[in-house]
């Protein structure tokens, strides 16, 4: 089982087979009972299987092709919504309009779609997680007719794999664990966590292909820059105004 | 695989043993090979073993007994500091002062920690989410020495099992599950949904103990109150400021 985790790599080519309706269940039923907030399971998944609604999906995931190809996305939200519903139909007053209830439901939506993640894969199916969810959350609010208290903020793309990547690199687990307290990083423990990453043969062709000087500037100048990353804040903040989680 | 993730349980009672560091080495590492946006690997680990780190991070948890009796205590941040620090020393300037960088770090430290507690769960640990971490993380910040880019975001003890609780409820599937688009709760639906968990000896246990009408009022008068909701998010939005997410 931690040798299933250890060996995983995300899954972006799915062959034509379809997802059975009883395999998709068992897998998101797996989800519930990953740990939620006071058992208030504060998340809804919206399936995503209709050829027409992948079409109208795909650019709001930049056009990902994954979102066609797979035959399911997932879409994992916060909400608070449902629960809300309960409260006022039972008498009480709810007081989750504000940015800690956001982060709570967020919280138990990312440890659903996670566990989902993981039972899908032990299935042998492949995922890939799509972070454009969160810059354009406000069509894909309008595109799955969400009501107010509900947010996107993880979507999955699952299906057979049709492909088998060499894993990715990762940084060593002592660049990312801490004992005790955060030890700050010296300019010598960068250099040395970020070596292999930065001597592998795909990062000096990224740097090649994007005319830049270190793989650095590929993230800061060109994947994941300032100015795109100030427009998507501005509009996740007002997307999280207008469902009324920033009272 | 999938029946160790429908059978788990959140467990808050653990025996003496401790876990090695072998063991939570190859559990963390489990963590690492989850997915993360763009493989920028945007979270931080730190580990609480240490008796009087314990001691004083007990009441950020609002003394929940489980920080001092577990073994091991995991906190996970979102950290955009050590790629930022990576960033500067390769003539980049990062662009991730601002709150889609904190969502997205915060996304990618959430998948880890789930990740790890499906590893834990399958070597035969117990895990236990404490959601407190978000309501004290301007104190949590100060213990654990956390630096501008760093907020915590979830925080897990880890344990062998002392105890072998019953499984709690959940919703049924039908409950959290839109096919396609999000279909809004009926006044019936909720009657429905929530039928299960007003029916339980617990529930009824619950209003008795607190002197409320309905079992929604626990948690909208006692557990989850709108006062308090107010107050964690104005510290929670502060931490994010002072740690250079609001920017």
């Amino acid at each position: 089982m931690t040798e299933l985790l250890q060996q995983r790599r995300t899954i972006r080519k799915y062959s034509d087979q379809d997802i059975s309706n009883v395999l998709l269940d068992e897998i998101l039923q797996c989800g519930t009972r990953a740990s939620t907030t006071g058992n208030m399971q504060l998340y809804s998944i919206i399936v995503t299987r209709d050829k027409d609604m992948k079409e109208k999906m795909a650019p709001l995931h930049f056009n990902q092709p994954m979102v066609r190809s797979a035959p399911v996305t997932l879409t994992f939200c916060a909400d608070f919504n449902r629960f809300n519903m309960w409260c006022r139909q039972r008498n009480a007053e709810p007081g989750y309009d504000n940015f800690l209830s956001f982060m709570t439901a967020a919280i138990d939506a990312l440890l659903v779609a996670q566990t989902v993640c993981v039972a899908a894969e032990s299935k042998g199916l492949g995922i890939c997680y799509l972070g454009t969810v969160i810059y354009t959350a406000d069509r894909i609010i309008e595109l799955l007719d969400l009501p107010a208290g509900v947010v996107p903020v993880a979507t999955v793309t699952l299906g057979w794999p049709a492909e088998e990547p060499e894993q990715v690199d990762r940084l060593s687990l002592k660049a990312v664990v801490h004992d005790e307290r955060y030890h700050n990083y010296s300019e010598n423990d960068i250099d040395t966590f970020y070596a292999e990453k930065e001597a592998r043969a795909d990062s000096a062709q990224f740097i090649k292909e994007n005319n830049k000087e270190t793989l650095a500037q590929v993230f800061t100048d060109v994947r994941y820059k300032k100015g795109d990353n100030e427009t998507f804040s501005a509009i996740l903040l007002e997307v999280l105004r207008k469902q009324g989680f920033l009272k």
